[in-house]
């Protein structure tokens, strides 16, 4: 009925027509605009601050250095709390700090009147450091005698596993060894609403946080345990928000509007962060760097994979103990036959944060997996698709990482659909003859894995309660946060499909609101469809249960007789017939002396299965040897995500993560300086964000395989199609080239250093 | 354990610090500002309306007329809907109107950046009236020939009914008979913050309100039907309220404001009254004019009161069809064993609309009772007091209007205990010689009864929600309004009482919002503490039973064994010993991962009693003859509200009703000018609103019966204590100085024509 259809977003109006309100549009009288002093050093101490003449400026209200916070250290990355101590988050982190760790670290902020004010201000405190030399690369940050950037060392985490046997048995089958070293580059989410929050009190014991976050329930615990105040008290409401890609899957300015609005009374105070800072002082992607080997047997089949990688969280942690175990986890799951070693060890450096971005650590290990893949195919001569579809992983599998079953494995049918699509044995025929000359052509596929959530790592909880109006219509209240991914739509549609009531007349609740909003731990992990679906479904069933059962009472109809048809109670076997309408039940069961009640239902509920999704990306381009350019003809992904909610809708959700990818393949790089720590690009002008007119057209398939373990047949779909991209895309430029890139991204200086390096320039 | 407590107040800290947030306090980014153009004139229609000159005025958004309203009359009293369309309300409202039918009816409606802008440029539409002679008092408006002020002629109802016998035949029996005629003034409720709302649009399809308005709900129907748009759609949220006492059960600027932000695409648009807009083209309360007749046996057993009265709701119906209906009614319930007849006209008049006010008709009508039973007393030579214990109701009896048995009949409890602490014999005896001279001085009292509710005429529907924090706190949702009474505070109580939780770590959320908050009618008809309270009630039974099922599940422990203590779980024959914290047992509802979820509990509970409650005033004062001027030496009132939840808020609540009392009796009244319909004193320095400095010192005390049909053993408080202060001051100046008072207020102006009349000056 609703389910799998391309309804209109529920939010499309809203938003073409400007009406959506985002957390600048709101405002409360008397708002104080707070601006952070930032460190002009990348690694370092301050030895001095004077604020003196910063607070004489008219309209400054108060200025706060790293000695005036709370000496608590917290994690900032969102995820749910964790029984086990050993699972959670590194608190690494002040309010403000003393030791600075990268370009722009954070050691007094200022508040005024105006954020004009304040910004004049915040330049106006005087700071002196001692310095010291930034360590920026992993090779400065693990060297013996390296300061330490933290106290506990310069080793954020380490995790090691080998899985499916040992590589050193596995070695011993294969007749082709390769092996080599990638990098991947440090990319930003550029979400186009900078950071934002404001914060005001109600009365000395509650704290309201407006905020464009992804996770406001976790943003509450956050600034509960920053502030060490109640949590109850707290209250964290997420109007639309202007995307997050995972940058806002980190608590990075609520703690701080919480702890300004105490130390001013109560007043209002808001943080809206520059793009600049958003850039390079919030989170970026993790750059990896590794070294990867793999062999395959006579047969071309892959016998182990030996991935070694070192992640750079920068400054501070956030998310980088998790992100290397869940980015090199997925290759389990791409190639479940084969002995797979993964180690991997992330670091801290004098450079920007790293934290959640799109994939979480995939897309660079999947980069690595898939070049490795791609010269083990070559090497044995084997067309890259066959060579693929001989390896990959099968419906029946075991992953051997976590012994699961994948009951369904649709690798192979996304790389066959693809081969059809894309029509990749001719391609393969037209391209043979375009491999010289100043433009040469080629194509290119690479796969990747994902996972639904985070079970069992994490807690996987969702609620969802629904109202029935008086009008008839439903209103669906869900923890999970549309950040512009079209989840309050996939609700509705889910929600219509399963009560029976018109499409048009459900709505979801956009904005969260911690006080009242049913809890669920975020928009991260790609869970929302999988993880509170399955609250959604089960509320609805309760939901129309309660509807029948009340038409039952009102009309003296058997329940079971009956269903709800759009606006209707009907007949289930007669549906023509009308029993009730919704809206006379509503208003019976609202206004009705004597019976009724306000119609409602709410559940809460953990989910405890995460399973795979699979796809791969096809791509043929030109490479423009002399201008180091290269120009995508075309490109398209294919997903196994299970039965697709809204067609169109996740079509765009594909479209816009292959762009990401794309950015990511030939475009992207914050650039830091090793010898200063200072980051060169950190606006939109410098730092090479695609446009429309850089993007060639996108397509993209689905092979719709029904999940068993989700209620409307769902798997994930948010960040998987960032993986493939960028590694079918190096593989074609190989294919085009036969020069092998290996780090990303491909840009024209890359490509120039490149195809000097090999003779082609 | 918290119930019968006087714990603070939970608004408290938020109130006395000016940090609670009241509608004015919130802003949206780029807020425009609406003022009415108001008539000049009191009756008439508008012949030509030109805003040109507004419109040319820079700042000026737009300017709407009559002509560019829906023609959609809507009724604005703050009713439940009723499924009875009999019992609807008086549908005879415009948004703007062509028709004149009081001084300030509203033409017309200019739009601007500032309220300043807006104020100048509304004083700048030019308007024409064709002018009617105006019918300000009831004999103008029921003469034969005059013009009617609406359509459907100038009686908005009438009731008529004849209980517990014929007035006819008691009439026989009667010895002593007397009548008098007696009327009650327009007085203004005078809440501290005028009324404002403001709407905005998050798109095409939902408009947002935000107002002081004691029925949220309701706001929500209204501007549905006022507008014709899905209810499902709108969203009113009220923040703290400033004060309302009925006259923010109505709706009187919401459906303004959301038009305006339809008309203005989205736009955020303001009303924000001003003082003297809120006095006389809002709301006010219901002149009564009456004539009443009573008569009493040999043994001064009371064997009828018979009433006639018309009550004028001027301009427009607003609540005053069911006004007079209301008031009449609780004299039943005070003298259940007389007959009764009651006889109510409710007439429309070219002066401010009337609607609900602090117990709602029920001073008019008990000035009239409690003035004639004093005359019957006199006359029979029984002491006032005396003659009152003799013929009020008992526990038992059967009140003769719905038949329904008085459980527990507290009003001879209350003069029993009033006596005793006024010392009302021992006064009696001093005060008999201070008869003469210049200042006399008497003493009186007076009783009244009143609902708990308003059922079975309305549907009386409430809900409550509750979450358990992750900190182990409780936030508790219900849909009554806190509008000042301190209902908050007593849910809260009765949350804490039920489930075991510490009141400390009970939130109730004080603001409302339709989209959330459980369905409720609102704050009226002091229904709160008894209707919401059976929702607390069951909601919390729900909530502590799921709290203790969880903790069976985690620990292993029968749960029946268990109870809520405070902050633990513990043995409820061994409270000491704790078996888990509430805040451990929430860390694990939410975040294990393989059991628990979020514990919440709503209920929504309709209940179908609804119990009188009573009280009386005994009141010693002076009366200075030469300056015809009142001075009230000791005031008491005496109520049986059943088992009070907060002694010192139930305090706080008969205190201020008190005084809105004394303020009827000897001091505010609105003016309105026979002839032409001018209003005098429509602010709050001609108008005489007592200050702290006029009030004497108030005193008051409970007998406290339990209700059996109460979840608490409670009854209602809000409006009670604002009715007998008032009657009772008459029976002491009766007292003191011989003569019989019978207009309110008896201000010296009123007295120093009734003391010349006889032969006192």
């Amino acid at each position: 009925m609703a389910v799998g259809i391309s309804t209109e977003r529920k939010d499309a109006l809203a938003k073409v027509s400007g009406r959506a309100k985002y957390t600048e549009d709101f405002a409360v009288k008397g708002m104080k605009h707070a601006v952070y002093v930032r460190s002009t050093i990348a690694h370092g101490r301050v030895v001095r601050i004077n604020a003196e003449k910063a607070q004489a400026l008219p309209g400054v209200r108060a200025v706060f250095t790293y000695a005036d916070v709370p000496q608590i250290k917290f994690a900032t990355a969102g995820h749910p709390y964790a029984l086990d101590r050993a699972a959670r988050d590194v608190e690494d982190r002040l309010l403000l700090t003393r030791d600075v760790r990268l370009e722009g670290d954070e050691v007094a902020i200022v508040v005024a009147d105006s954020e004009l004010i304040a910004r004049r201000a915040a330049r106006l405190v005087e700071v002196e450091y001692e310095s010291y030399p930034p360590l920026v690369t992993p090779e400065a940050v693990l060297a013996a005698g390296a300061r330490n950037i933290h106290p506990d060392g310069n080793i954020v985490g380490a995790h090691a596993y080998e899985v499916g046997g040992e590589v050193q048995q596995a070695e011993k089958e294969a007749t082709i060894v390769v092996e080599g070293r990638y990098s991947t580059a440090m990319v930003q989410h550029c979400h186009l609403e900078n950071h934002i929050a404001y914060a005001y009190m109600e009365d000395d014991g509650n704290i309201v946080v407006v905020s464009s976050t992804q996770i406001p329930h976790i943003a509450r615990r956050i600034i509960s345990e920053a502030l060490d105040f109640p949590l109850g008290n707290i209250k964290v409401i997420k109007p639309y928000l202007g995307g997050g890609f995972g940058a806002k899957q980190d608590v990075v300015v609520e703690p701080m509007v919480a702890f300004l609005t105490r130390k001013l009374n109560g007043a209002p105070v808001q943080i809206n962060l520059t793009r600049e800072e958003t850039m390079s002082c919030t989170r970026t992607r993790h750059p990896f760097h590794g070294h990867i080997r793999g062999g395959i047997d006579d047969h071309g089949v892959l016998q182990f994979i030996d991935l070694d990688v070192v992640s750079v969280t920068g400054a501070y942690a956030s998310h980088g103990h998790a992100i290397a175990l869940a980015g090199g986890a997925k290759t389990c799951a791409m190639y479940p036959r084969s002995v797979i070693r993964y180690n991997a060890r992330t670091v801290y450096a004098n450079m920007p944060s790293a934290g959640a971005m799109r994939a979480y650590g995939t897309p660079q290990v999947a980069f690595m997996v898939e070049c490795l893949v791609e010269e083990l195919a070559r090497k044995a001569g084997i067309d890259p698709l066959e060579f693929r579809l001989r390896n990959v992983g099968r419906s029946g599998d075991i992953n051997p990482l976590n012994k699961q079953v994948i009951i369904n494995h649709g690798l192979k049918d996304c790389l066959d659909k693809g081969r059809e699509i894309f029509q990749w044995d001719r391609k393969k025929i037209d391209y043979a003859d375009k491999k010289s000359g100043s433009v040469r052509s080629g194509i290119g596929v690479a796969c990747f894995s994902y996972a639904s959530g985070t079970y069992p790592g994490n807690v996987e909880i969702a609620g969802c309660r629904l109202i029935l109006n008086q009008d008839g219509s439903v209103h669906v209240h869900v923890g999970a946060t549309e950040i512009g991914q079209g989840s309050d739509t996939a609700f509705a549609q889910m929600a219509a499909e399963t009560t029976g009531v018109h499409y048009d007349q459900v709505k979801v609740i956009s904005t969260q609101d911690t006080d009242y909003t049913p809890f669920d731990t975020g928009a991260y992990a790609s869970r929302q469809t999988y993880v509170n679906g399955q609250a959604v479904y089960k509320a609805s069933l309760e939901f129309r249960d309660r509807i029948l059962s009340y038409a039952e009472e009102i009309t003296g109809r058997v329940k079971e007789a009956l269903t709800i048809a759009g606006d209707r109670i009907v007949y289930a076997s007669h549906p023509q017939t009308t029993v009730i309408s919704l809206r006379d039940l509503a208003i019976d069961s609202y206004y009705h002396k004597d019976r009724g009640g306000q119609i409602t239902s709410e559940v809460s509920y953990k989910t405890r299965t995460n399973v795979p999704v699979f796809g791969c990306t096809f791509v043929a381009l030109d490479v423009d040897i002399e201008l180091c350019k290269v120009t995508i003809r075309e490109i398209l992904n294919v997903h196994d995500s299970g039965k697709i909610i809204n067609p169109l809708m996740a079509a765009g959700q594909v479209h816009g993560g292959m762009s990401m990818s794309i950015g990511a393949a030939l475009y992207e790089e914050l650039l830091v300086d090793e010898v200063s720590g200072h980051i060169y690009n950190n606006n939109l002008l410098d730092y090479k964000l695609p446009t429309m007119t850089d993007m060639p057209d996108l397509d993209c398939a689905f092979v719709e395989i029904a999940e068993p373990t989700a209620s409307y047949g769902q798997k994930a779909l948010g960040e998987p199609p960032a993986i493939s991209p960028a590694p079918a895309i190096r593989n074609a430029i190989l294919d085009a080239t036969g020069v092998a890139p290996t780090q990303l991204p491909m840009s024209p200086k890359s490509l120039f250093r490149l195809f000097r390096a090999n003779g082609l320039l």
